[in-house]
């Protein structure tokens, strides 16, 4: 029940798309028009890949997480304007269940990966048990949270997210509809999705129920431009090959965003943008 | 731009007023349908003056204040939901100003006294530095925040809110006005104020425009009964001298609630209630 | 690696121990002459025992717990100089592991029993997932932190915390020590705990290691007042049975705290205190 | 009664000061063996000038504060472990007076001015609203804390710090030690105080006493690789210019830093590094 950005594209202040546009994120974290909730104060996150600075190898991603609602933070504002990334992610947590810590806070980080979500694993204290068990031992020790996420995007690595995301997603969202399923739950999960390697994004949009919470994606840059033409000189810098996949339009600008299709993953790799069919095994 | 409610009565647990009704102050926080803005969750403030206990004095008020939003905030539950009060205030901020701190928290305190404030003053940081000087310096040193309520709170007691309330608050709205209007402010103050000794309640609603925020008192404890038919055992204690002030209704039902008008301090005392009209020296 | 104190007696003001005397233990968390760690800085709690209202029934404990160092939170200082309580709880934490949260601050609560923790259970992360998985199901849910502690709680509970508190605990610390050796681990466990009901404190002190973390239990309110002059008034109204059980003495005064045992657990229940030797199933 | 580190020479993480050496800006937050007070756990803030992002002009100064202890502060190391800096501020905080808020931490910032302080204003309750009244009222609405650090910093832009740094600072601490006097207070002024316009750092060490807070700077960068040879390559990445100005020594290495002398501005800027007598005015 929160809202997400993920961006990837020329280097920019992750703030350029966190704090300014009209419906930026945290304009976003206070009043959500097609959220499933409209206000999303309890807490937020960013992670971004920074620069490698001067000859030094890719820095793994860093993460800024707080209980604060986004929009009073002002460490957060601090924060993403003074930093560039080329490919960040940015969420605003409406909690569909107490409590509100750090710790339940988006992105998740595993080594080089970032993961976050928006919607539910549903009657999660019914199944939390179970899918907490089948994370595998060795990562047992990193959940640090109490959230459906963070269990998902354990689950995920456990089934080999790193070697293949699509494939891992594939397994892990139908083990929790199985699981689900056997504790007599008839949508089990209700999900968009962005993990991300520090090269690729992945943005999955997938719902038992086969009516998911909306994601859209960016159509490209010359339309972002004419969006924003009080910020021209920000989106000249973007590149042709800067691509935002969101929650919720950032404008209402008509065309400027594309809705990601039901049961989809769509993938961001450089110049590349494709849609994918996306089923749970 | 905040929502507050005050009760004297039988002594009761705050959180059946600021928890669990309908539109419960909490409730309100996350959606304030009569509010200049709907979200309050700027951090919050609860005063109390506790029971005495045994044949000890009557003790000053306690104040629990947070930055954290009221809806999220599990020690709000703990606290509201154990301990027993014939008087106390509760407030939700919506910061027309950052920052978010505790000391920009309502309720204020002085001694025995206590102070909360929905509404602003206008053009705050132009006429902020006149104001402060206008403070008793031996009240000075008491400045710990940066809202233009604490400086209400602290002029009126520079003009002798503890030997006269009303007519202290005459005054402080008065050169409020004046200091406003010498730097070209149309409508200085904009406010709905309560105001407790411990024994007493003075509400005020008043604004230079004739226009305040809204505030409301309940009628009476049998229409109260009425209200909340499933909450009776609750009530029944209430006993027959309880008196809620509430910017907003704490419930739907018609004749519950009474707007108290503008330019008027409502003053409620043991049995009594009473309304005068108010205006500014 | 942290410091509480339990009190049972004539209703007080918790401030009264906890911020007022010489050693308090907000004293203690700024410094701690016994302690493995000097600084216990990483959030604390106090949980009490309401008095009854009226005829009301019992009322269940309330919790306050933060994550600001308790030196700070005045939030702290207005809850436990207003409240009242027979039988209280509070607690300083040091943590052995991150992160600080709200939901890794003792006291833990269930129901109407409360439980809070000093010392470890040895290399956690390598048995946390055995001894998660060793609680039951119905308690599974209720685990909201990341701590040994916790975990502990959870499985005394699981063993008949509720029906026998000594008995379950016996068989909860058994477990913890068997699944540690299972794993290597020399000495599984280190601990001072405390357990209450809302009528009876239960203390226990036992390492594996047989060199058991500090605790300490008053002598008498004679000797109390003697420690007090200047609270003179303070401790005439303790009554005869009062009792504090501790990490650390609260005064230097020689005598007044005497040390409870190794492998021993002490019992508070109105006039009565005892000592029995404790030892793991 | 604080500690701080300011930093000026060949970009660098903050982390590798602020969090790693021995006695790092951290370690010395739990354990300040040269400190006023021991534990600095009063919140801390980093303050930092970025690097310039391809061809933009030189940006402002980003600053990240927090009132939890910076031993806990998980934020603190994903932000000072992943930018980088060539000259940077960081501060760990014992308040000298409460509220612990993120307003009171250092440093403070004006345009791109960065400030902080150690010591304090004797007797500040006493002076704050004559010192406060002489700040210039343009600068008035921005003072949002209430320390004596944000006054005299107010003060010092009040006399020119912007134009002649030196000049004002000694116009500022004559006038404070005037207000001071004329209260009767024997030593109105304790400080070790670090600004920066983002090229020289100016750290003055001075006491109307003359018994000064502890103020160190590091020798040369050839003494810095002898103190930490497992940090070998960092240190490489210095460069010769690097400088540290710290209020203890980050490591026990004789002859790694040398004592700021009593009543004397350090000036620290490219490879210049000199000290001059600083006397108030």
């Amino acid at each position: 029940m929160c809202r997400w950005l993920a961006y990837a594209g020329h280097p920019i202040h992750p703030a350029d798309l966190v704090l300014h546009p009209e419906h930026s994120l945290v304009a976003q974290s206070l009043d959500s028009p097609l959220g499933a909730t409209t206000v999303n104060g309890d807490g937020f996150g960013v992670g971004w890949y920074p620069e490698p600075h001067d000859d030094e190898p890719a820095p793994p991603p860093a993460v800024y997480r707080s209980t604060e609602p986004a929009w009073n933070d002002e460490n957060l504002r601090e924060i993403t304007s003074s930093v560039h990334s080329h490919l960040f992610f940015a969420h605003v947590r409406a909690a569909t269940a107490p409590p509100t810590q750090r710790t339940n806070c988006h992105p998740f980080r595993h080594d080089n990966w970032l993961f976050m979500h928006n919607g539910s694993l549903a009657d999660f204290a019914q199944v939390r048990r179970d899918l907490t068990l089948a994370v595998d031992p060795s990562l047992f020790p990193a959940i640090m949270g109490t959230t459906d996420s963070e269990v998902l995007f354990q689950l995920a690595l456990t089934h080999g997210l790193v070697d293949d995301p699509v494939g891992a997603m594939r397994q892990a969202v139908g083990f929790v509809e199985t699981v689900g399923r056997d504790h007599g739950i008839r949508f089990p999960i209700q999900m968009s999705v962005a993990v991300s390697d520090g090269a690729t994004i992945w943005a999955f949009r997938y719902s038992s129920e086969g009516r998911s919470r909306s994601l859209f994606h960016s159509v490209d840059i010359a339309t972002l431009q004419e969006m924003y033409p009080e910020r021209a000189d920000v989106l000249t810098e973007f590149g042709a090959d800067a691509r935002v996949i969101v929650s919720e339009p950032l404008s209402d600008l008509p065309g400027a965003f594309h809705e990601v299709p039901e049961s989809t993953v769509a993938v961001v790799s450089g110049d590349d943008f494709e849609h994918r069919p996306f089923q749970p095994i």
